[in-house]
């Protein structure tokens, strides 16, 4: 099948995918436990999705799946891309020229973005704002206001279009670009009442998702939603928040993805302003105005060039040593409830650190162990969780 | 004179003056271009305010002073004594163990302090707590919360009675000690309808002034009264100040004493935020509650120990070698209207620094250079400014 392997190197990041290679990474990641970091570790150790999704089954197998792992068949892969096309959504892929350049440096950035609108909005620098759903009426003005100006100086505002703030930023900054990040399908228009701000940002911006068409937003897809907006941007600005509310998670993203974190301070007797008040005792840029981040980001800018096309491709590395019986044996037992970090497990097997990886990756594609934040793992115990 | 002798040393903390040396404090405080940093530096170099008093005429008419300086009458430091005790007011050296430890180890602690209800309420740790004057209604609820909370941890709070947060402070405070520092004298109710807490604090805490009864406060006494507000305090927190407001006076007077800098936030939209807001950009504590502050202060406090008794008075030093004409007349011709740094002036006269000093304090005495922040004068081309 040489017409689905990717050009190796150099040329990888300047050529758009092939339908039929496309087709490949489509099916790789909506396979059984292919989550964004297995995706590329199979990338990278297999050299192309077709050749990972080839060994996917003997991997699950060695790690003692009950069950043969699920792959995406052809036909679904297809389907799903012919339902993209009808509705005009793109499916980019990591390795692709218009793949967000600052996305694509995230551990577990998505193997293919669906983009509803114009996918040239995700080539300008962006800022995130997010912020409580439930705003005051000076918070929601203050982020239109905000985002008004942050358009106006040439960058995309990047946010989630739910109630509230979301809204106001995605507002302020039409009709200049603004990008919508989905926790469901890009056609899933929520909350309801935003089917008019639907369509304005894909007409002038926008609207990007990791999951299918047609897949309704979940609990548990927020969070993980919520990297993209800080993946996609400079930083990130909170306007109005609670403690312990969905924006403190895209800020602590902002954070670890290394992004600037920018927050509007309010008074303590306001609950609405306690999640940004924290944000500031734990060093974030106080700000009051666009001004205030348009000067932080300016040395940003000056400083940020696009970073290596790192697992978009390239030639397969050397598959590491398999594992004896006894050793994946070993990893087995060291794995509990309790998330452990991997080089605990290195550490406590005293195996070498490839075969450590090489048994997790398989133990996760088994469905027998789940991945945490910060590189740790935690033997799941119950069916499988959700592969995303 | 022996009995107006100040005991040398290690004595000098724990004794109080006799009534006769207190005397001569005062008569020396009221003289003629005589403020607290020429005080101290006369204390130095006579070992006593009594043979400072009679250097003053030589030290001025070497400077070249248009007339005899004018030194405060025995007579009238008797009658100032006098009324103060009247009204049971007391006036503490700067070398008596009554003297708060902090204020005194500012480098222009005020020589004597006139102090009206009970001096203990000095002796405790103190946060200072100011905000605008036209505080909303929720800052004043607030400052009035914070101040009960502080009060109730067992320190003083001190302000400086003005309308709006400084009034809700000290209200908060009471009936638990509370310091009033006034830009006026200490019978000077102002505001007007500040009268029933004057009573108040007077009866619960202490009122206190560096100026004689009977002053009525001037605009220019208010930043000289705000650095005393910050001096007697292990930290100072503002609450609602708008921009080139007199909070962040005190505030930057707290940052250059080396006091710890609090700020409440609030919201951008808000005028009366901006320079709370301000203060957090440049590195002010941020806080929401007494809480934030007890738990910065409590590593302060284990830290704080008493400053040494600098200049409190000890023994007289030999006083430095007369300047020569010529030199005294370099050094007035490198002084104009723009504050020179006394580092300067030694390094461009070439003059050893006890010589500029010596030279640079018979200037003030006559009323031709004027003291300007961060060791710093100014040639005075028109008639001496007022002495304090």
């Amino acid at each position: 099948m040489p017409d689905e392997e990717i050009k190796p190197q150099s040329d990888s990041q300047s050529d758009a995918l092939s339908d039929r290679a496309r087709l490949d990474w489509l099916r790789l990641i909506r396979s059984e436990n292919v989550g964004p970091v297995v995706f590329r570790q199979l990338l990278e150790r297999y050299g192309s999705p077709a050749k990972a999704l080839e060994a996917l089954p003997d991997l699950a197998r060695r790690a003692g799946a009950r069950r043969k792992i699920r792959l995406c068949p052809l036909a679904e892969a297809e389907a799903e891309a012919e339902a993209a096309a009808k509705a005009g959504v793109r499916l980019i892929a990591l390795c692709e020229p218009a793949y967000p350049a600052l996305l694509r440096a995230l551990d577990d950035a998505p193997p293919l973005l669906c983009v509803l609108g114009d996918p040239a909005a995700l080539a300008l620098d962006s800022l995130g704002i997010v912020g409580a759903r439930n705003a005051s009426a000076n918070g929601r003005r203050f982020a239109e206001r905000l985002a008004a100006d942050i358009a106006g100086a040439g960058l995309a505002v990047t946010s989630g279009m739910a109630r509230g703030i979301d809204t106001a930023a995605h507002r302020g900054a039409l009709p200049r670009a603004t990008v919508a990040v989905l926790a469901g399908g890009v056609d899933i228009i929520y909350p309801p009442e935003n089917d008019d701000l639907h369509a304005e940002i894909a007409e002038n911006g926008a609207i990007i998702s990791e999951l299918p068409l047609g897949t309704v937003p979940q609990a548990r897809h927020f969070p993980r939603r919520n990297r993209l907006i800080s993946g996609l941007s400079l930083g990130v600005a909170v306007v109005e928040a609670a403690k312990r509310s969905g924006s403190l998670i895209t800020a602590r993203f902002a954070g670890d993805q290394g992004r600037e974190v920018f927050a509007v301070p309010g008074s303590p007797l306001d609950p609405r302003a306690a999640g940004c008040n924290q944000l500031l005792r734990d060093g974030a840029t106080l700000i009051e105005s666009a001004a205030d981040i348009l000067a932080a980001l300016t040395a940003l800018r000056r400083l940020a060039t696009p970073p290596p096309p790192s697992g978009s491709a390239g030639p397969a590395v050397a598959p590491p040593p398999e594992a004896a019986p006894a050793e994946r044996a070993d990893i087995e037992e060291l794995l509990g409830a309790d998330p452990i970090l991997v080089d605990d497990l290195v550490r406590l097997s005293g195996l070498p650190i490839a075969v450590v990886h090489g048994v997790l990756l398989e133990l996760e594609l088994a469905g027998k162990v789940e991945r945490h934040p910060g590189n740790r793992f935690a033997r799941l115990y119950k069916a499988p969780a959700d592969p995303l």
